[in-house]
């Protein structure tokens, strides 16, 4: 059974991650506890108390380890995912696992010289109603793609961020952060490595501290189709989960809704797809579906087969996610 | 009563405005057979077989009509509208009004010199889900607006479409034709009127004949808020409606969205509000409230009031919207 070990306990991402991964037939054999955040270290060791705490540098020398997974403050996390690689451990990262295009640079060069797996744990590999509107896509139900419109919003639950989560130098910014999700989608469901950006703007609608990012929207330009995603931290309290997401696909003979986190006064549950195509409407539970990222990750481990690289889409996905930060349009509210 | 004719039977609108203003209390006194869609006509006598077909110069020159509504192919219907306003009637005109602004500042300038009323019959005007939206809106339940989208799809329908549907000299272009409604109710609840135009795309996508604008996506600012609209003529035929029309709002304390024509695979009927506030989530069943728009134009027709004028809002949209069509960018898929 491949051997892994838990470094950068600064997001709470990193639950779900160990989780999966443990769950796809690997085993966590350390935690690094160096945190910034001791609620998540906390929460770590609750949900994980078999996990024993080791220094980050003996967990990075063990030649038993084969991997680690990570989700330090994403300024951090191309440093040490070079370090790790440079040691012989494949990576498997939170998002960001980049914020400037330097690190990304330096990640894809560490990646070629070492041979090592890098894989971010993007939205879309993990969550089955997405993976199950790919099928549907692909399928050719839908005809020719036209457009896309996904709506990703976020809480901002600010009592439980720590201090990095409101400083752009060290979370990227809300496209770095939160927009790999969406961009990678597009280039999923446009079948493409790349794309044009139409138009990027950044929004400061108010949110505390001045200047945070607080919503933005891209349309993306590839594969024939055109692609609008809007993000932002705005999801009110009052909302049963932490974002009422959703992607639209509009195809020349069939359109698409997934409603991802919740169905809003509607069905129990998530992982919500209604198709609407040339003969009638269907509606489609997700939920039970599997989610093949973490075994496709733990067997890539094992064979170097590259499934989870897909022969360099998550690069791709992150260098266009970068360019988008950099070059969006910055909109700042009265 | 206030009695009225329809002129212009050029498009199916016609029915469903000569029905909201009758039973908003005013009379059809005759109407027009000139015609360049038979089935148009036909359907209007079957629907009001009661109300005579009377020529066109007669029906403007009764001194006892106090209004027209006018359905005409939309490249005349700025014409007949001022002919009619300068005969001292007043003026009910399906979308578009008029498709260039030249024809839009004629039909302004003959609203001044006449003192007649020129209201186009706007689908935020029409729709009791969009009225409710606006009332939550300025309740200030959803705190302060950050951002709408829209989403506007449309049944081609090609085999019920007469030639002049085709021809964009004709019916003026798709953001000109459709997308006034979303720019229109941008501006409503932007609460200005005016905006910015941030991003416009006209897409085609293989539509016939060759060019044929189906598809569109408007980005405005205003208001200290930013909307994107999206606009197309691929509504499946399975879908049991002619389009899955969708309202999104994001305010700083609260979300709201509507499924103004079905809940797909869901609710009976159309006008489907959602709310999440700071509490709770809500659902409200829009589709019992009442219409006020019809009975306002009567209104304003007797008393002079201006309550479907707003201002001149009705302009300003048209106005916009006209400014979007002629500036968006072309998109021609490959």
């Amino acid at each position: 059974m491949p051997r892994f070990a838990a470094i950068g306990l600064d997001h709470r991402h990193i639950y779900d991650l160990t989780a999966g991964l443990r769950a796809a037939g690997s085993v966590c054999v350390g935690h690094d506890p160096e945190t910034s955040d001791p609620h998540v270290l906390a929460g770590f060791r609750k949900r994980f108390p078999d996990v024993p705490p080791i220094g980050r540098e003996q967990l990075l020398d063990d030649p038993s380890i084969d991997f680690i997974v990570l989700a330090a403050v994403p300024r951090e996390r191309a440093d040490i995912a070079i370090q790790a690689m440079r040691r012989g451990k494949d990576v498997m990262v939170d998002k960001p696992g980049a914020i400037t295009s330097d690190q990304l640079s330096a990640v894809e060069a560490a990646v070629r010289e070492t041979g090592r797996i890098w894989s971010v744990a993007l939205g879309r590999l993990t969550s089955p109603a997405v993976q199950a509107a790919l099928a549907v896509a692909r399928s050719g139900e839908l005809g020719r793609l036209v457009s896309l419109t996904s709506l990703a919003p976020h809480r901002l639950n600010r009592a439980l961020r720590p201090a990095w989560f409101f400083d752009r130098a060290a979370y990227g910014g809300i496209i770095t952060d939160i927009g790999v999700h969406s961009i990678d989608q597009f280039l999923a469901f446009a079948g493409v490595d790349d794309a044009t950006i139409a138009a990027a703007t950044i929004g400061c609608f108010g949110t505390q501290p001045a200047g945070f990012e607080d919503f933005a929207e891209v349309t993306l330009r590839g594969g024939g189709m055109t692609g609008t995603m809007r993000l932002d931290w705005f999801t009110p309290d009052g909302l049963p989960d932490w974002g009422d997401g959703r992607l639209f696909l509009v195809g020349t003979e069939g359109t698409l809704e997934l409603r991802k986190n919740l169905d809003i006064e509607g069905r129990a549950g998530g992982d919500h797809l209604f198709v609407a195509n040339r003969e009638r409407t269907r509606y489609q539970d997700c939920s039970g579906l599997s989610v093949e990222y973490y075994r496709d990750f733990v067997a890539d481990v094992r064979d170097r087969a590259g499934r989870t690289m897909e022969n360099g889409r998550v690069f791709a996905a992150c260098r266009l996610t970068l360019r988008c930060q950099v070059s969006a349009e910055r909109f700042v509210a009265d």
